[in-house]
């Protein structure tokens, strides 16, 4: 029986376990990268484990989220990068240099790797057919280190493209199908492989732009084969010594396949406030839109921007809207300003923003109060975008310029003939703004800015573990709910100290204070607890405010690591309506916790109601090692 | 005798009074400007006022400062501005149109006309020979209102430019060589009017660098003739019916000469924290550059950033330099994307942010801890640019790009050959980001989003003041001390109650808090208090704390006014020794003052310390007026 694509990249790489859904197992890792916002933590850590340069065959430090400066603190967090970087061995991508995801495909991606990246849009790699998994900081810190990276073995689901796009159907509207589909919580411990005859209509970035937004089904990662498509990319990348070619077998074997019409797809668009909130365009069309952000690692490749700029030439952009333009990387800025596209852009009206990610992490360009926003991003949840109250909905970028003229929701059919830009047969390389380690980097010292502020430790698992309930939340909390982005906390991210303090802050505003006047306590989640980012503050914030457990219906994937990682206890309740019994401020107790883990057979009791609820973990014999040894850092330092 | 250019546009625009140096005169003012910072204020007050429609030959009405959108308050400002500007019958220019004073020049100034502007850099327009002049947004509110500007007829300084300018020598190190001349306090109470044979070697662009730059004088204006080289200008923006020629008589009369010769010139730059602080570039060669800003209304035009990119051409910034640039306005950024100069820039490695004053006025790109800055812009006080510690520099466009590539303070002239850029016969012209109101303006309404807040209403003159002295504060403090801004305190642009809570804060952070529970009280200042931005902000915080008075050694011209405007009484102190006697915590008690305004023998007695201080004021009977009638709001409204 044939090998799916998948399997074969895992087969290649893996250091530990067997190949079974659901079974931990331990992969080598290729190429790291890791972006400012998640970074200074992933170094502080790598510096903690105490070798002098990295093992893997490739790591790259990226800046691309904290880029506006409002206060010392990013220019800081950007100088200790730079110099962690030349100590470590790492390259370093300088401030404009572009988004991590879309300068790696560029660049570094090659087909067959493994990449894991301390952002949860890693998977964009997936475009170019290497296994690519977003983690948190302090896993790719180990990843670095020559630790391998450990998963549960995913599921592989094949999913299968059939026809041609359907005119104005867009790389998005794909992903978007696949989101309304499978929620956002229907690729948990999967692996969406992409197949069919509608595979080769696609592009490299539009594959991208497909396994970038799996993040968002909660997937592993998701993957592309790497064929011809794949060979002329590279090729036009200077890069054709990269290409090897990479497909599933014939007769290869998936857990589960979907398939998808792409000819009779039409264009979709994500409703506030998440992106499996999906329905077609032309049901929502003629809403009033005052922004339109056209950018991030989704939607902001050459061939994006291209036809954005076809769609705008000559026109002029709506007067009650606000268009803003962020190119993923020097690359498509330095193309669409050579061949005259960015002047038909600026002359359309469009705001055009540095290389980065800007508006889609809530760093700037802020719709105003109530304000509807359409976005090429791939995150629409709630208070996201840095006003509490607007809605964001995300598409095509062809449905967002087309909004972006009209004023309203807009079916990009209603733009007449569909547009078609050529992939370049030659992209400007330029490497100049990638800095190489020097060869001799003894003495190097890491610039420690005032707001770089050392990692909070954590400890062994307790026997006992004692708390007051200081938060109860629903289903589907983000990373973005437990500790919120936007320019004004990002600026944070070094210093867990004062960023802890903005801890759930939009779901609970007390709860930080509560949290450390109560000296720390449990939380209480329902199903998918931690989707979204890969962001490890959200289990630092959390670790510093002294919660000892979270205990919910479910966890992402990411999120449950990062917990494990920094020494905090995730158990879910063997019984869901258990849920529904416990109340804020209830006091919780388990009792024997380090004695009971393996077993599995752990309770939790409610002193304050005298109720005893059994609960479970779904940690490997490794992960329960961590815990006891108090978190991967401690654990990792004696393995390496 | 002849008469000069100042006094011959004076005289056409005479509503009122003697154009005697020192005595008040009435200005007919022909055009308006605002942007968004003080801009929302101005059209509170307009509304105030209680007119349907702007009664100047122009206004419009900019957005550069708050581009950011770090929260939902900047885009609610845009909409409300947009909105003001529809109701009001003024043109809007939509974000990412650029800077106004930049946009302005290209597409509004004309020779001959007067201009008055919400914003202290206004003088730019002096470039083009007309008479343009900074003020508080109040003071533009009545101008659009038909009510004359009231000003002291300054005394016109004669600065004659001789010889061509020497090679790598710019407009900027023109107008550095006139504040190491003259210093911040040099040109206050005068217009600059520059003559002599090196006028001709400049262009309009460059005039306008040295005329903006004057406010940095203090001075009430700053005017270039309007010549050959200003129809030029003109016709490459479509604008030849524009021009007029306006020289000085050949034997005009000036109340002072200053000689320069171009020719002897050096590359200059002003050291941290004063822009008079100015040395030769190669007395200070070799620092270590941190961060490189080029842009803002003083240095972003097209010619500028053309200088900029044959510097940069095939070369890559130095790995320990951040280079932003902000292109000067729409017109430039697209003319640079058309040419290929912007790909030059992107290629280098430059950091292309929107077309606004982002840096300049602290909204981005904060500088690293303790960090050098070169920039091209205007100010730098300390603390402006958002990092407390960071130390700027100002410089032309040439140094600028120097410093980028070799990482240190650069004298440019050792870059090697001059470059020569001519000026575009022909400028690519598009106004369809300037919205016109609507013909039928009945029924608009404005769009108020939730952070902008009523106006605080200022109270008659009272008999008796009494307060304690709250503050106690050097020379030169500026109104980036008062009311200081950045992208945080600047989204408050519209909210004077939260706003107010920032005044002072960095020369006192208890400030604020301890003005409101005293219940208002007293100001103490030195020389030239109130120096730089025109905002008003820098008294309507001081009304809204309750500060009843400013007793200083002397005011900045803007500032004393927006202090009347708002109903604060600005007294200077007969025996500058005085100043030393008072103690903060002091009582001070002023009697009789509505009764002794008009004699001017006021005198403050020192409750606590025993002594009395006999104090002036130098204001015209109709600033009189307004203090006892309670701000120009009230005065106007009776009047218009």
């Amino acid at each position: 029986m044939g090998q799916n694509l998948t399997r074969k990249i895992i087969a290649a790489h893996l250091v530990e376990g067997e190949m079974t859904p659901g079974e931990e197992i331990a992969l080598r890792i290729d190429q790291t990268l890791t972006q400012d916002a998640t970074g200074t933590m992933a170094y502080l850590e790598f510096e903690a484990i105490g070798i002098p340069s990295v093992r893997t065959e490739l790591s790259v430090s990226y800046v691309d989220h904290n880029t506006l400066q409002v206060g010392f603190e990013n220019a800081d967090d950007h100088k200790f990068l730079q110099s962690a970087a030349a100590k470590f061995g790492v390259k370093f991508s300088r401030m404009g240099n572009g988004i991590c995801h879309q300068v790696h495909l560029e660049r570094f991606g090659v087909p067959g790797k493994t990449l894991l990246g301390s952002d949860s849009h890693t998977p964009t790699g997936g475009g170019l057919g290497m296994l690519a998994i977003g983690a948190g900081g302090l896993d790719v810190a180990t990843a670095m280190a020559g630790y391998p990276f450990y998963v549960k073995m995913p599921r592989v689901v094949n999913i299968r493209l059939h026809g041609k796009p359907a005119p104005w159907v867009a790389a998005k509207d794909i992903i978007l199908e696949v989101l309304r589909r499978l929620t956002v919580k229907g690729g948990v411990g999967k692996v969406m492989e992409y197949t069919g005859p509608g595979v080769a209509y696609l592009s490299v970035p539009e594959r991208a732009t497909i396994t970038n937004m799996g993040a968002e089904l909660g997937a592993t990662s998701s993957i592309f084969p790497s064929d011809a498509v794949t060979a002329r990319f590279l090729a036009a990348q200077d890069r054709a010594a990269d290409f090897v070619e990479l497909l599933p077998d014939p007769d290869a074997e998936y857990d589960e396949v979907i398939d998808i019409r792409l000819d009779e797809l039409e264009p979709l668009i994500a409703l506030p406030h998440m992106p499996d909130n999906v329905v077609k365009i032309a049901d929502v069309a003629g809403q009033k839109v005052d922004q339109v952000f056209i950018g991030s690692c989704t939607n902001s490749s050459y061939t994006d921007l291209m036809r954005v700029a076809a769609i705008l030439k000559g026109k002029i952009v709506h007067p009650q809207v606000s268009l803003v333009i962020a190119p993923g990387s020097r690359q498509v800025l330095s193309s669409l300003a050579a061949n005259g596209a960015l002047t038909d852009l600026v002359t359309a009206g469009a705001r055009i923003l540095e290389c980065a990610c800007g508006p889609c992490v809530g760093v700037g360009q802020s719709p105003c109060s109530a304000g509807l926003s359409l976005r090429t991003s791939n995150r629409n949840f709630e208070g996201r975008s840095g006003t509490v109250d607007a809605k964001i909905c995300l598409v095509s970028c062809e449905a967002a310029a087309a909004a972006a003229l009209t004023g309203k929701i807009t079916d990009p059919r209603d733009l007449g003939e569909p547009i078609d830009i050529p992939m370049p047969e030659k992209f400007p390389v330029d490497d100049r703004m990638i800095i190489d380690p020097p060869n001799n980097r003894e003495g190097l010292e890491l610039a420690m800015g005032p707001n770089i502020k050392p990692l909070p430790v954590a400890s062994p698992l307790p026997g006992e573990i004692k708390g007051e309930v200081l938060l109860k939340v629903e289903d589907n909390i983000t990373t973005d709910h437990i500790m919120p982005a936007g320019a004004k906390i990002l600026a944070l991210r070094s210093n867990i100290p004062a960023i802890s303090m903005h801890a759930f802050e939009r779901v609970d505003p007390t709860f930080a204070r509560r949290a450390l006047d109560a000296g720390g306590g449990i939380i209480v989640g329902g199903l998918n607890y931690g989707q979204g980012s890969s962001r490890e503050h959200a289990a630092l914030a959390p670790l510093y405010l002294g919660i000892k457990a979270v205990i919910a219906k479910s966890f992402a994937r990411i999120h449950m690591q990062n917990l494990v990682n920094f020494g905090l206890l995730p158990l879910t309740f063997a019984n869901e309506e258990d849920y529904d019994d416990i109340k804020p401020g209830d006091v919780l107790l388990i009792e024997d916790a380090r004695e009971r883990m393996a077993a599995n057979n752990m309770e939790v009791r409610n002193v304050t109601r005298g109720k005893v609820y059994p609960v479970k973990h779904s940690l490997s014999g490794r992960q329960i090692e961590i815990l006891l040894a108090g978190g991967l850092l401690k654990y990792v330092k004696d393995k390496v």
